[in-house]
């Protein structure tokens, strides 16, 4: 056994830096990206992989209180039979479970709970592997994108949200000493403790794109301001959430404490758990991944409890001239096919003046622009196997039926195709479809479709273009908004549109960072200012929220202290 | 003219020091308390009385956007005119106005905010007096305590709030740069902008009892995060807060920025402004201090806005053993008696095992610790003069009645009564009233008698009382807790159930510090732990939601950094 002391003490370096790290927002990483032989051991690959195995067509090892039966409810878009079982969640029980494990959390104090938070998080990237495949074959992504985003990255973000908890519940000190000198006579004297309560117990409610990435932040956080967190995945993304809860729960137990302070509520689809919970009186606090229509009726019927949300948006790009024409198609078509469009922060509205625009390469028209995007996603995806690495494949039946609907639509500009995959011949990989609107078409580009399908949108001008953004996302929402520009001017418009419609701006990337991607410890992922989420991963604010400081204060004597 | 920069590099030090202050929580303040000519110079009360005088009976000076004729809403619980006339304000002008003015707020930055926030703050300590005169006559506050609560403490309040919004809103650097190690090439570089841009516009609804004190934390917080507040003062104390916005005002515009970042809203009782204001969807976050139901009705109806309330609750204090109890009776009294417990941190239930108490005076069972009590009261108003100056006056007809509906209850252990003042022959001063009821009674003690009516209520024993104790405030909220007892036991157990109940706890208050007072920079004032508030004055929680953090992000070479 180690006490949560204990593993504070193990992790405290790696704490401190992290803590600095997310106030310098420099470069700055946890838990290496790459899976080679070099980094995580030449056996780590293969075990990991016997592990995932290892776990296909079998009952789930793990406990779960009140649980009445099993549910097998995900399958691979890699189209081989996973066949996992887990224990049916009973939400009360659950909810019960949770309470009862407060108090003895609530008693170890923030950096103890930091400690197991950090302990929990070195063992789930031991298991990085089994992670990666368990994430590849429940969300679709390439293995190299599962091992990072769902691995490392998710790892790194998971760490960011135990140093901004940490360090946020610390800032008053545990114990203080007040002394108010009186006129004529000795000081009054205080002594003053401050203690860190959690909110209550939190659920989590997991998406089916990015399980690990998206839930390590609210999980962890609730975790290190003292919440006990029931873990809600998405039917189709079970295992790596799964696997999460276990590795918690067997920190949990060895550090002495009870392991109900984290649970996994698994459910059949339709047995709509994630809305009895959400709105038990007991349950305070929802983190949430997922489609806009669920999140705001979480956000407009889970009253009891603070609800983090990231929903859907309309991502922007707004294409105004360039200095390296070539870098920028390359970008936004890769930037387009990164797992097939299927996250939230790829671009779907991509803005063109129909006047053209100016480039290195000369002056290009909208409709050139439409076809050079288009030649550059082909020869991006023009070798199947690449492109399989890049696409990944379709997550589920809603995604292809939208790429269907678009594909369908007048004005293709680039023709969604099937790739074949070798070691997977029964996956469900597909190239982006493109279409070519009108400004006046709000119709069709003022709803998200998620999934590899993007808009080329011809507008009046540019500055036709930063009014369309503003206003689109500020009532629509966005998760990403970049420009392409050689103007100072319509850089500094852009920016100033951006804070206009409140969302995070990336300008003129042509090189190795993508619009949908960023970086822990750097990067703020989503933002409150606009519809398309109530939280940014990860600042104070998402953290503020998950817990109380309470004071208690008595008089002292000059030489007591007691 | 002086800039917002100039404004914050003339305050730098003293921003400084509050930041270290709220963080090392130790004594300290920055606008001193004693109203003694020593401190704040010779003419220094005589001018603020003339000041003070010579708005009476005339039109406040104030301009208010899209004011249309004038109103006149306020009375002196000392009997005195009063006759000051403000414009009437006109909801959608004021959101219109607060609306244009923001763009040009949010881009001084934080620390050009908080120099204008500390100047505005200098400025209405140099009008200490007039401020204390507007109080006194509004609340009925005794004018030490006008001067000390709603003009020292308040500002100090202010100004905690500046600091901890400083701090908060800038731990994300403003510009960094990141830069990713590449395997076998340069590395990829990005310089990155943070911008604070706070939620929009602001509302803060002032209450009769503590407009500064209780206003300053919410308007001083919304200003430094980039937010315009329209100020709606509660109908009878409107003068406090039409000289905290004229001077807002003025610094506003000698910092050449629009005033109408700071707005004055001014209405006929009845007209519910207030309503009307927090749920424009415009306005985007909401203060209250005030009554549960108008509290509540603003959280569960103010949807589009972030909604900070301090409501009512039932102070409690658990009595069971003491090694001074005549310190105990002298801090109790007092606490009962100051401005005539119209403060929502008065005690009003107090819990006493009917076995008795322990005490250095010896046993003392229920029924004697109420006359105990009792005799306390009448030592320490005994004399009219110093009564008044403890009890001030009765704010309004709704304490007066509940004063009147408490005396006329069963089982008076001290009655209430008329206090007479010499200088203001027409005020409203009553001592404080004291029932005894049962645990059983808890229709009578489990709502808020806000105003001199507290409870001796007798319980089977000191676990009881504790249980008791947690069981309403975790329903019925409170926002302040005390227990006097020599048994570590008895207080582990009182520290346990503070924080099961959600509420800071005072422990064995016997001398010159009260529990209904919180010290800023050291003391958390409420804590949205259980129903009575939705904020602690002022922790992080307080401050964060008031703000986005938005960034953006581009690829810059070894060389530049443009």
């Amino acid at each position: 056994m180690t006490t949560p002391a204990g593993f504070y003490e193990k992790h405290r370096e790696l704490l401190d830096k992290a803590i600095e790290a997310a106030s310098t927002r420099d470069y700055w990483s946890a838990y290496p990206e790459s899976p080679s032989k070099s980094v995580y051991g030449e056996d780590a690959a293969p075990a990991g992989e016997r592990a995932f195995q290892a776990l296909l067509g079998q009952q789930f090892p793990i406990e779960v209180p009140g649980a009445a039966g099993t549910v097998t409810t995900e399958r691979s878009p890699y189209g081989i039979a996973l066949d996992v079982s887990y224990p049916r969640a009973d939400p009360a029980d659950l909810v019960a479970a949770a309470r009862a494990a407060l108090p003895g959390w609530r008693a170890v104090g923030p950096q103890g709970r930091a400690g197991v938070a950090a302990e929990i998080l070195q063992r789930l990237n031991a298991r990085i592997f089994e992670l990666a495949h368990a994430v590849q074959h429940t969300t679709g992504q390439a293995f190299v994108m599962a091992f990072q985003a769902g691995g490392a990255h998710a790892q790194d973000r998971g760490l960011e949200a135990v140093a901004v908890a940490l360090a946020e519940s610390t800032r008053i000190p545990a114990t203080t000493t007040w002394s108010k000198p009186q006129r004529g006579g000795d000081p009054l004297r205080l002594a003053k403790t401050s203690t860190v309560v959690g909110r209550g117990v939190a659920l989590l409610i997991g998406c089916n794109t990015f399980p690990t990435w998206n839930g390590y932040p609210g999980l962890f956080a609730s975790l290190v301001t003292g919440n006990a967190v029931i873990v809600k995945p998405h039917p189709g993304a079970v295992l790596p959430l799964a696997i999460t809860v276990q590795v918690a729960r067997e920190v949990l137990a060895e550090a002495g404490l009870d392991p109900n302070v984290v649970t996994l509520a698994v459910e059949e689809p339709g047995d709509g758990i994630a809305a009895t919970l959400a709105t038990h009186r007991d349950v305070r606090i929802v983190d949430f991944t997922g489609s806009s229509e669920f999140g705001n009726w979480l956000e407009a019927n889970a009253r009891q409890a603070v609800v983090y949300t990231e929903k859907a948006g309309l991502n922007t790009v707004i294409v105004d001239s360039t200095d390296d024409y070539k870098g920028l198609l390359r970008n936004l078509a890769f930037s387009l096919s990164l797992y097939s469009g299927q996250m939230c922060t790829t671009p779907q509205n991509l803005l063109v003046p129909s006047t053209g625009i100016e480039t290195d390469a000369g002056h290009r028209s909208a409709e050139e622009f439409g076809a050079d995007l288009s030649a550059a996603l082909d020869k991006l995806l023009g070798d199947p196997k690449r492109a399989a690495g890049t696409l990944g494949a379709i997550v589920n039946d809603g995604v292809l039926a939208r790429l269907t609907e678009a594909g369908n639509a007048p004005h293709v500009i680039h023709p969604s195709t099937a790739v074949s995959d070798e070691q997977y011949p029964d996956a469900t990989i597909r190239t982006p479809v493109v279409l070519r609107l009108d400004a006046a078409d709000e119709k069709s580009y003022t709803r998200e479709w998620f999934g590899p399908v993007s808009f080329v949108i011809t507008t009046e001008s540019t500055r036709h273009s930063l009014a369309l953004f503003t206003e689109t996302v500020r009532h629509h929402g966005a998760l990403t908004a970049s420009v392409y520009s050689t103007s100072p001017e319509v850089l500094a418009a852009a920016r100033e549109a951006a804070l206009d419609a409140g969302v995070h701006l990336s300008e003129n990337l042509t090189g190795g960072v993508f619009v949908n991607q960023t970086a822990a410890f750097s990067d703020l992922h989503g933002t409150p200012a606009n519809p398309a989420a109530t939280a940014s991963l990860s600042d104070a604010q998402f953290v503020t929220g998950r817990y109380f400081t309470l004071q208690s204060r008595h008089h002292v004597t000059e030489e007591s202290n007691a």
